[in-house]
């Protein structure tokens, strides 16, 4: 749990997206008790929406602070999610979509894996799923485990004899059960944003990748699906 | 080496800082036959001449094209290289510095990998040293390769059966043998600004711990050092 030795909170960074996954992880680690520093990002993604829904979701969690990072994945292109050529494809298909954008969980940790070090922060929570998601190699649990690896190698406080935890608290849970746990803590889900293209309301296509797996998720938990469609 | 199985040169991402390490770096990844894509980050550095020496050694390295990420670590501070009211210290002094600045070169290579992907090259390079060094964590063999285990998990290129190999050529040299090397590829060091607080001229103070082990190498090399001094 998240009570130090001193009998305080202990501090966490939580990466928060704004959509379903993060929101419920965020209260995850709050229901453990840790202080949370909520941490998103503006990366040149379509969905910006996501982005002020992050900031509903991180007051509404009670995150002790929120920090939106500017950054321009833009620049290497890659990814239906920020170049503006590549259309977002209905849910269905064949591997790794092309809503896939390069490194991003990698990226995202890194920062995550600074700002925890200057808060001498030893966990770290992130929202990604390996059953009802898209295939992107940076959800799976060997991932997971590989950068917690690398953390416990990266930082000065790593040599100092920290430990720092890489928390995936979703990573085999269905979205249904994902859904029921978030409910179970209050997440008000509308709220939250998963629409790879919402419009500028946040309202949602219904027929992106990351739809279907939210839509599903909420019918499966036989739980009112509070999402806003276009 | 370089060549790709169809005969053309392979693409590799060679982190550049505009320093001696990387620029040495860049010149034995050209050596190797790679088509070399350089990229150098301005993330509020207190050595911004740096960059500028960096955008100089690209060219003269024939560099097939050199990326400025621009990114804002000092919103994390942590770090005499990011925060002005930190102060740059002498060289000596017992344990990992403070110009040591929290994930950086986690967050660097994660850049490099994502621009990889896009770029389709299974090769990075990053000039770390853990010789002639200030102990920096991110600096060590194990952290290169828990790194490169990583990014085999992490990406599309990965799943498809590609691997990724992170180069860290000067990983076990002395800045000596460092220099010896650059200087037999006829990379021109003069180019090159080292310092944590050069001047808006680039000048060097002298009395840093990179200026340090930088003076330090020339002079155990038996070559000139053609670096100015304030």
């Amino acid at each position: 749990m998240g009570l130090a030795t001193d009998g305080h909170n202990r501090r966490a960074v939580v990466l928060l997206s704004g959509g379903l996954d993060s929101a419920t992880t965020l209260a995850m680690a709050g229901a453990e008790h840790f202080d949370c520093y909520a941490l998103s990002f503006d990366y040149g993604q379509r969905h910006g929406p996501e982005l002020k829904a992050a900031g509903h979701v991180a007051d509404h969690c009670n995150a002790r602070e929120h920090r939106v990072i500017t950054m321009d994945l833009r620049q290497f292109g890659g990814s239906a999610l920020t170049d503006d050529a590549l259309a977002v494809p209905a849910h269905g298909g064949d591997g790794i979509p092309i809503t896939y954008v390069p490194a991003r969980n990698t990226i995202f940790l890194s920062y995550a894996l600074g700002w925890a070090e200057v808060l001498g922060a030893n966990d770290i929570f992130i929202g990604v799923n390996a059953v009802d998601y898209s295939g992107y190699p940076d959800c799976r649990p060997e991932y997971i485990h590989a950068y917690e690896t690398l953390a416990n190698l990266a930082t000065k406080r790593a040599v100092e004899g920290e430990t720092l935890r890489l928390h995936a608290p979703l990573i085999d849970l269905s979205k249904a059960d994902i859904i029921r746990r978030g409910v179970a803590l209050g997440v008000d889900y509308a709220l939250t944003v998963s629409c790879y293209q919402a419009d500028a309301e946040g309202r949602a296509c219904g027929n992106c990748d990351s739809c279907h797996f939210r839509v599903e998720g909420f019918r499966s938990a036989g739980i009112p699906d509070p999402t806003r469609y276009q």
